[in-house]
């Protein structure tokens, strides 16, 4: 059943293929460098990712490009190569609208602003960071312009990870997921009942957790012989060909949870690339959809299904063959409550499920600030650790714990991380959904993993970029984005750990 | 100290390092494939590959690389920059005169040939591969015609692996090589003193064997900060960038000799590629200037340094602290004669020193008859088992441990085995050169590798291609293609060890 093409959508077929090459050349590049590569080899591996990086980049940009936007654009019956001309029509304004010479600058400035952040963190000295961080604003509201916008200026960024989200919805969201997530923050700070999780940060050694985070991500239905395993500081999943989906993760001798829901997590996303339909193949829609609708996929796994009373009735008994004698000999109970502790805490990679949208919602705040220029970089730490005082009751010492943990700003990404949060949400709305349809805890319990993931890939992974992610959300759950499903979930969850 | 070079020589520049990032990407692909990648990527991965090697074909050809050509051929002050324009040219023509269709059903043919002969060496079946390899020696008389010679048709292929030497050369140095070699043999089986290798064939772990290499690999100046050590099926180096030179071994837990020799062959090789001048990097110079002075890089460390007696004084205490007890009872006299067993096999890859000239000299002969028209494929299997019976006196009882055993033919290769005889040549025409310096083994005594390296740093490495193979022969040596260095090195080295 090969396809019948026209003589250009074959060419087109074709120019996707060349440049998709290179795409596949730089991620397993990228996979390298942060996996195997010798130290020695990366300013030469850097400057090469940067030649393949530019031919995307004129490609993407380039005549032949145009022509066949412009010839198949309103021509072709094919509704794959219809949408993927849409995608790179999209790509293409984007990148044609900037000036050679600014984008020239502005890669430069990114390398340099990264590496210069690497240093002020380490220092916790925020004042190095910040001419840096002045310019990379400047350049981002400078290119929202050329871009444009409807409403708000922040929603010409926000298009560039989840397309469909607005400054809008998110004020229309966030605030009242504030006030109820400060709410329940309150409530399980004022429980008596606390769990304890002094017996589960003990020494557990890499390589059994390491086996067993294998066995987990085997029932999740994770296929190696389209991906691999393996340890990098920072835990990611690549999708370096659509075979060929690989997961890292980094392991914490004494503390356990960091490698299992970390890999669960990862795991997550790559069951996602891993059940794209095979159409998509060579074209750009062979990926997930939107940053948000990802995360949905790595926390759907890592806290609808890893965290729940469910998963550790079914996989306590798993967990204790490769645990020590402080976790194995724990009820499933205490194991269940421990590893899901609340606690504020300063760094958003590390926070709970209850906490972590709160970290969300400041980093939102702040760069929706900065682009609408009504907040000067040079207020940001203090403007941070007031928020999190207000937010989460906690302030942070200095800008290393604070406004300077995360890369994003550093590498020029504004308007990326309304995604976590919103892959929270989306997760309980599709939660709710599958409910629907079956017993999401009663498969857990029953070892049936292989059903969500069936569920997810029919409603979500299927599409890739065929759908978007507001069509996605509306198609599985009938509504928009509604967080009323992630607090309805925490307060049903947390009351029964935190016996309020 | 950065040069001033001339904007076309500059716009060469930039082209070449276009064209070297898209072989970055394919090396780092083809290392991947063979170490790391899963299996169900492999096929989209050759596809990726193809497409790269297809726009290197391209840009090696285009119209371009001959403007460079032409340009800066004669105009050119640089003369790294000339030596690379004078490869580019060689390149261009090669690939220029091959009309595009025969190049294209080659490549094909190649691909489809190297799967039949997997399958026809698995079932010892040489009819199945036949017609391949008939296609296969018609299209290299059709390239070498389009290449053109000056005396034998051959030539034009040996200039592609060793460019320099010709039949002519070949034809005055292997006949008296095998006689000598076939002489020693004879010496070598009337002995009536012979190793005994029963005490060294025995279980040893592959973690010791990994963990000794590794010493190894480090005393011979090997910088893992510029490369890393795998495991695969067949071992070998690749130059993925000049400062990332991986190597690969293999592992038989019981013959450790596989892993400790092999990864010192391999290592000789990444020392060749680790001590290039960094001038060089960035043009097509910039890696070992043919295939047999590789092997004389490769065979150098593995045979005259690590089979030599003063190797093994200085290191078989430290093999000791990682071997089992059979090994390490023995005295290190008897150690070091095992390791050196002469004894005619079938496997070319598995051969010892002394029987592997001739098991190359076997295939030159038969690939310069079909080249030549005087031999028909349909009668190689019997002439490759006359051939082996009349020099190594044992006949292969099938196709699979005869006419089957290598891959280079079914991908195309002819005219480079003659590489595997000229590097043990060359190797010991350099060692001869070298001791007139220093005593090797007096160095090696001392743990002095590092004084060897340094040597073949200052006398080949360094050159890269700037250096033909004969050039560097002959400036190190004085002389040019001289077996007598290797056939008196044999003599005195078994002859001690066989007491004849």
């Amino acid at each position: 059943m090969t396809k019948k093409y026209t003589e250009t959508e074959q060419e087109f077929l074709d120019f996707l293929a060349e440049m998709e090459a290179y795409n596949e050349g730089i991620r397993l590049m990228a996979w390298d460098l942060r996996t195997k590569a010798p130290k020695n080899s990366v300013k030469q591996r850097s400057k090469t990712i940067g030649v393949l990086s530019h031919k995307v980049h004129q490609m993407s940009t380039s005549k032949t490009m145009k022509d066949f936007i412009e010839a198949l654009k309103n021509e072709t019956c094919d509704p794959i190569i219809h949408k993927s001309i849409l995608e790179c029509e999209k790509e293409y304004n984007r990148n044609a609208k900037i000036p050679d010479e600014e984008f020239k600058e502005y890669v430069m400035l990114q390398t340099e602003a990264e590496s210069v952040w690497e240093e002020a963190r380490e220092k916790a000295d925020f004042e190095m960071f910040r001419p840096y961080l002045e310019k990379l604003v400047d350049f981002n509201i400078k290119f929202a312009n050329y871009w444009g916008y409807e409403k708000n200026i922040y929603d010409a960024l926000l298009d560039m990870y989840e397309p469909g989200i607005t400054v809008e919805i998110l004020d229309n969201v966030f605030p009242a997921l504030r006030n109820s997530l400060t709410n329940l923050i309150k409530k399980v700070e004022n429980a008596t009942y606390k769990p304890d999780t002094s017996k589960i940060l003990v020494p557990f050694s890499k390589d059994k957790q390491e086996a067993f985070s294998i066995e987990i991500l085997k029932e999740m239905g994770y296929d190696f012989n389209s991906g691999r395993l393996d340890e990098t500081v920072h835990p990611f999943m690549i999708n370096i060909n659509p075979y060929d989906i690989r997961v890292t993760t980094r392991y914490d001798e004494n503390d356990f949870r960091m490698a299992v829901f970390g890999t669960i997590h990862e795991g997550g996303h790559a069951l996602y690339e891993q059940n794209l339909s095979e159409d998509l193949v060579g074209t750009p829609l062979a990926t997930g959809t939107s940053n948000g609708i990802h995360e949905s996929q790595s926390l759907f796994w890592e806290t609808y299904v890893a965290r729940s009373e469910a998963f550790w009735n079914r996989y306590f008994e798993r967990l204790k063959t490769y645990a020590p004698d402080s976790i194995a000999n724990l009820s499933k109970e205490d194991f269940y409550e421990a590893v899901n502790e609340v606690k504020a805490s300063f760094i958003r990679i590390e926070a709970d499920e209850m906490t972590y949208p709160l970290h969300i919602m400041i980093r939102y705040e702040l760069e929706k600030g900065l682009i609408n220029r009504e907040i000067e970089v040079k207020d940001l730490p203090k403007l941070w650790n007031d928020k999190m005082e207000e937010y989460l009751g906690i302030r942070p010492e200095n800008d290393r714990e604070g406004v300077l943990q995360d890369v994003h700003w550093a590498g020029g990404s504004f308007g990326y991380f309304p995604s976590y949060a919103l892959g929270y949400m989306y997760g309980a709305q599709l939660r709710h959904a599958l409910n629907k349809e079956f017993n999401m805890n009663e498969a857990i319990e029953n070892g049936e993993l292989h059903k969500i993931k069936e569920w997810l890939t029919r409603n979500v992974h299927q599409y890739g970029k065929r759908k978007e992610p507001l069509e996605i959300l509306h198609d599985v759950t009938g509504e928009g984005l509604n967080p009323d499903y992630l607090v309805n979930y925490l307060e049903e969850k947390y009351q029964k750990i935190y016996k309020w």
